[in-house]
């Protein structure tokens, strides 16, 4: 008999030896985030229908798994709407429900609430190979402070974190969204213009100055100064970066010269004498529409893309709150870096062979005297050759053994690799 | 302007003291079922509609959270059942995914196979004070060994992860599905009333031996013999156990009295020297009705109920693979036991009080030299009275701080409480 028993579309199952892979990662992120104080929080996989689809989530509000109010009768009424029969949502991304949290339960966290989040998120994209419409997000947000203080200290923990996974010779790239809304509007755009602007210019990676330049022909919007200073600054020395971007950019406002300068310098010393580098990265748009100041990514050349990224975003939580509070987030590409690193080939566990006829309780007895002593022991009845059962407990990652006969008799260890 | 920023209703938010002492029941248990050999997998939230309304969660099916298919017209086709809207829901267990993902993973598995599943799990019950919609599980199965060994490895398992949570004092109950079955057979009930039956005999806590009588009447079903037989076995002493079941069930077939003597032998080995008992319960049933043999669960006297559950289940993954393997489970009522548990008030982290004027990278470089040291170190800028912001630093869990003046001139640490 045939019996499909896969997952659901687009979904996957993990193996133990993907759970571990995934659990060191998390286990090393968490650690590293833990030590700059950030604490885990949790919220609901679910959310009302009408807070997953209020704007924030730009193009993934497409993606939501939409979950039926309760009570339905059996047949809908002639000219429902379908939509109307949905209550609920599958959250797509942690900064929504974050914004929520941070409304419903300010009162008791601290100022500034440094916030640790790690979960699943929901997105119902067309299936491909290694994406899949469940996956994992593990999100550091720093809520009320306004200084830069959060920039330098969220990309600092982040580049730890990464290099505690293994992840070493990245590179961080920092811009702000405050500096391309000043080139748009030394160039003239007119200021509802400029997300579509910013989106285009979000795909310079991808289709080149070139494509950038007829996109923004199609739209209507005059081109030649917004490339020209961008791409003039392409290649701005770091320790310049002031200067150059004062030059660059005169309508620029101080405060905004003054926080990149801060950042650089954190980064520069952050950098001194660890395999990490740095640059402004003057097209760096990140896509969300929510972000007010500084942005930023990390990148590694062994992934395609970012394996990080984030920027500050001072007028969501106010959404949510009533009042706007200053706040900053970077998210690490949790799957992507779990596919850059290997699974572990054996777990450093140690099998009990008991012999026909030892009983149960005594089986028990002698996993229990080794586990003692902190290890982990899995008892298994001897059965076949003796040879292919090794085999078998080896393939299995075990990496030692002993037998038990019913006399009681224990053999001394043995190793199998 | 007040802005409801609730969780969806039934669900709830936790706060990082929630998620501390959620975190520290977690890693006690885990530990100390990988110490047994148990090893973690995780399934997605959400399988096809079809296979969690496919009988196997008994109630738990009237409660899934349906989620819609994609792609569907805006509006309702007049005549629609909005049952055929819904292609997936989200599991309301972590027994049915296990039975798919071992049908579709067994070839990659080791036999037996230990598998440990800890996650979230969603039902639609009536939202009260305490209980939510989305709440945890923590289930360990052993798919693939026939013998009592399975059993007797659980329950010591889960005693011990209690015990490590600190949950001394638990009393084990046991007692064996074919046992029951055999009762009802020697009192003459016909084989399709048995469900019933058990299910009648599951509520005895709540409505004693008259309720029982009474339900078995409206059913109409004979009772004095089931009742006399159950009633006259509850005191008994375990180490009787074999002989008592004999001489009170003749038809009882001499491999479930030896399964439960050897398992009994196992409790009592257990048992001695440890802050533990256990004893024959006649009268567990254990709701699901896909049991097969043992059934176990374990009471703490603070809980309410029980704290933990489980028992064999032969045929269930034959449902998913097309043949029959042996198969038993145990699950934790985590919620429950985190409940039991009081929140720490302190995490041990470091202030690192910034004087007005200190830059932020000598900020960052100040709290980077003490994290070298390992321990859990914030940046906390200067504000307002110095004995007021130390209150408050002390209601958010700090325990020392240090200050840095824009001298560089670091104090020695000084404790909080």
């Amino acid at each position: 008999m045939k019996i499909d028993a896969s997952p659901a579309r687009g979904m996957r199952d993990l193996l133990p030896a993907d759970v571990a892979v995934r659990d060191h990662v998390l286990d090393t992120i968490v650690t590293v985030y833990r030590r700059f104080g950030y604490q885990r929080i949790e919220t609901p996989a679910v959310e009302n229908i009408a807070r997953l689809q209020g704007g924030q989530g730009g193009e993934n509000e497409k993606l939501i798994f939409e979950i039926l109010r309760r009570g339905l009768p059996e047949y809908a009424e002639p000219g429902t709407r379908i939509h109307d029969l949905v209550e609920l949502g599958l959250r797509y991304d942690l900064t929504v429900p974050l914004t929520r949290f941070y409304g419903s339960n300010q009162a008791s966290l601290p100022t500034p609430f440094r916030s640790l989040q790690v979960g699943p998120v929901w997105r119902a994209e067309r299936p491909q190979r290694g994406r899949y419409r469940q996956f994992s997000q593990c999100d550091i947000d720093m809520i009320g402070e306004p200084s830069v203080l959060a920039e330098a200290e969220l990309i600092e923990a982040t580049t730890q974190a990464l290099a505690d996974v293994g992840l070493d010779g990245t590179t961080v790239r920092l811009s702000d969204r405050r500096f391309l809304a000043a080139v748009a509007a030394s160039a003239q755009l007119p200021e509802e213009a400029w997300p579509g602007f910013f989106i285009t210019l979000d795909k310079l990676d991808k289709i080149g100055w070139d494509g950038v330049r007829a996109e923004l022909d199609s739209m209507g919007l005059p081109h030649d100064r917004v490339i020209e200073t961008i791409s003039g600054l392409q290649e701005t020395t770091p320790a310049k970066l002031a200067d150059t971007l004062a030059d660059a950019v005169p309508a620029l406002a101080d405060e905004v010269i003054d926080d990149l300068a801060t950042t650089a310098a954190c980064l520069d010393r952050l950098a001194a004498g660890r395999s990490l580098t740095w640059e402004f990265d003057p097209s760096l748009v990140r896509g969300m529409g929510y972000y007010t100041g500084q942005i930023f990514e990390i990148t590694h050349p062994q992934a395609g893309g970012s394996v990080a990224g984030g920027g500050r975003y001072d007028k969501l939580i106010g959404r949510s709150l009533g009042r706007d509070v200053p706040a900053c987030g970077f998210s690490i590409g949790f799957e992507r870096i779990v596919d850059l690193l290997d699974a572990p080939r054996t777990r450093a566990a140690l099998a009990v062979l008991t012999e026909p006829g030892v009983t149960v309780p005594d089986a028990l007895a002698a996993a229990r005297d080794l586990r003692a002593q902190g290890r982990t022991v899995e008892v298994v009845p001897r059965s076949g050759k003796f040879g292919a059962q090794l085999k078998r407990l080896e393939a299995a990652g075990f990496t030692a053994f002993i037998t038990v006969t019913p006399e009681g008799i224990r053999s001394g260890e043995r190793q199998l690799q």
